[in-house]
């Protein structure tokens, strides 16, 4: 009879433990475009937080999903809000966008006005704030890696990523500036002033070594909220 | 004392007839573009729709409010939903847009893609349905007059017409096909295949007649509401 | 001694005969982008007129070359005029170009304006007449193949046929309306209203049929001259 | 009699030498848009060096002629060269092209692709060439004048400039590097990082300081050939 007790009182501990803990997770939702849709197959950078918090030994206490598409636009973000983001109840959404707004303007004709792209940025962080969830912003990392400031398109990229600066100052949110690691990142390691394959394997989406490094500044981040 | 209790019932009769018409008197918005926003003016679409109104002395039934700006696309009149339409609790909203979406991927790169277009269009469409606000939609106009087909962005005025015509039958909506209308139009009275001139001063803003053309159209149908 | 003689007879006559009739041989360049570099492929159009010319037994009096490159818009003929054809001292050059001159608008932002198209188009023909060349001129077929002129860029491949319809009539040229039998076609076979599969693949690009079909439309010009 | 021999003979050296030193006049034009074609107006850059070749005394040793038109981009030049330069018998040429090379991929879809800007480009310095004319090149000054790289087109600019500074460089010519004199003035005299209002007057076309700095550049390679 004592042995039964026991055992009972053991199960029920497991389970309470594992309950708690389960709800102590934070669960961080990443949300993006192709560069963050890829990031949650083999080598991506999603995976690589997730190893980054294993070597911490934190992994348990973080459930990291992705919410990226490939193509979109910050108000693709803001049209699958609700059903990709909120649905899930994130505790920390971190926001990666503006690769597209500047590039389809040269590619398809329908890139984003600027102050579009600020308003619709503001209405998300809104939303999310709304919701009670953490914002983390991103700058956008790269089109092209040329140093000399060169890329047919580093004007506007730089232009958008002081968008996106100004607004995490505004709103008091923790700043990703992706932008500036890349650049700084290739100043010492793009000697040659090439296009691609540093970080990129085509200026902008992340090679091994590029979500590598996307994953290591993320964490910086992360893991001090 | 008669006269006096005869001219305070006259005065109550007065107060409440003319209070219990404005409480019936319809309020329609029109929302919109550069277009719109002309149609305000001496000799614009909605002051005109107001003397056809008058002419059948039906004027002191309707409200009719500009809700135009130069510029605007779809997403311009969904981040200003709100504040410029539903704030002012219309029975009626006239959605007059699209021309910007397609005109602005060739003169600024940042046209509407055609998935987003429909996207934001349902997404006003639903909203204004919630507040019980009738909705009509109209298709963009023109980006140059000519009859031939080869004014420019005819293709992609098309096909966003297109669009619309298939968001009114798909929502059981009104649609007043101003492309429709003007082509028929441009085929009868612009014989010499001219680019502007006939319904438009520059291809794409109304002039007189255009004006008068457009609030034709419009009456049309929101007389028989 | 006497067969000696006949042999070195025979072998003069050969010789000449041989000689005279590639004298005789019309050399036709085909001058292009894409869809007549991918034209000496197998199905290819150039080579479908090769099979045409042998069914009606006149194989011998043609020497077909293809000069088409990917991407090639009229600027880029310009450019390579003197080394792609004019060193060939071709008799006939039909000029099949424009697709790319609009298409690069919305893709890359460097599309060419319509004086400009119209100048070096020009200037072709006139470097082309000055060596005595026959010119031909194409219209550009589609870009999209449905049949409601919605087809996105419809208006500026009609309003660029237009032009190329133009110079065809001042500089009395034979001209191949490939816009309009397109069009034609599609309008009985596309009953759909598909964007592709009809003669193209994808609305650009010529599938089997789209290359039996403008083999087809040129041979009729062709073997008339 | 005496005296009208004299008279004649002093009338004869005074044509002579006005005549000799016509034929030494050195004219130089100048080949470029509507920065150059707003250059001969009041103010403007050409007039502007006119004046400090007055001031260094050699003003009769010049000829400055300007031939902008306003729109153009580098085959625009190409395409009016015999016209509008070569029939002037030019000494020098400066060719001063790039911003609407640039600047028309957003407002129009029809900038120059980076590899035809150079062939055209090249195009040009070769016919000048055989024409004995020297050559001097000038970048692009500015497409908007902030200091952070973040201006639109900033990454274009600067992609263009390095295609102008090689072929300088290839064609051993005089480079006029006013991309970079614009960055360097803007990085003292433009702490707030303002748009326009430094050199230009609304980021593309030159105010009168900067017609001023214009001119000097230009002067101080003029005056050393």
């Amino acid at each position: 009879m004592r042995k039964l007790t026991w055992l009972l009182y053991s199960l029920c501990l497991i389970f309470l433990t594992s309950f708690t803990m389960n709800m102590q997770k934070k669960k961080i939702v990443f949300f993006g475009d192709s560069i963050t849709e890829a990031a949650v197959k083999a080598g991506g950078y999603i995976l690589q937080i997730g190893e980054l918090a294993t070597k911490d030994k934190v992994s348990d206490r973080y459930d990291f999903v992705g919410a990226g598409i490939s193509g979109n636009k910050v108000y693709d973000l803001y049209l699958r809000l609700e059903k990709d983001v909120l649905s899930k109840n994130p505790d920390v959404v971190i926001i990666f966008i503006g690769v597209n707004d500047v590039w389809h303007k040269r590619t398809h004709g329908t890139g984003t006005d600027a102050d579009k792209f600020e308003q619709f940025y503001t209405a998300i962080i809104k939303k999310l704030q709304e919701k009670n969830c953490k914002v983390i912003l991103c700058t956008p990392a790269a089109i092209g890696e040329k140093t000399d400031s060169s890329n047919e398109l580093d004007g506007d990229v730089n232009k958008y990523s002081n968008i996106i600066r100004r607004l995490a100052k505004t709103n008091s949110l923790p700043l990703i500036d992706l932008r500036k690691a890349f650049l700084d990142y290739n100043n010492q390691h793009n000697q040659e002033n090439k296009e691609s394959g540093i970080l990129t394997s085509d200026g902008v989406h992340l090679n091994a070594k590029g979500n590598q490094f996307v994953a290591a500044e993320m964490w910086k981040v992360l893991k001090s909220l």
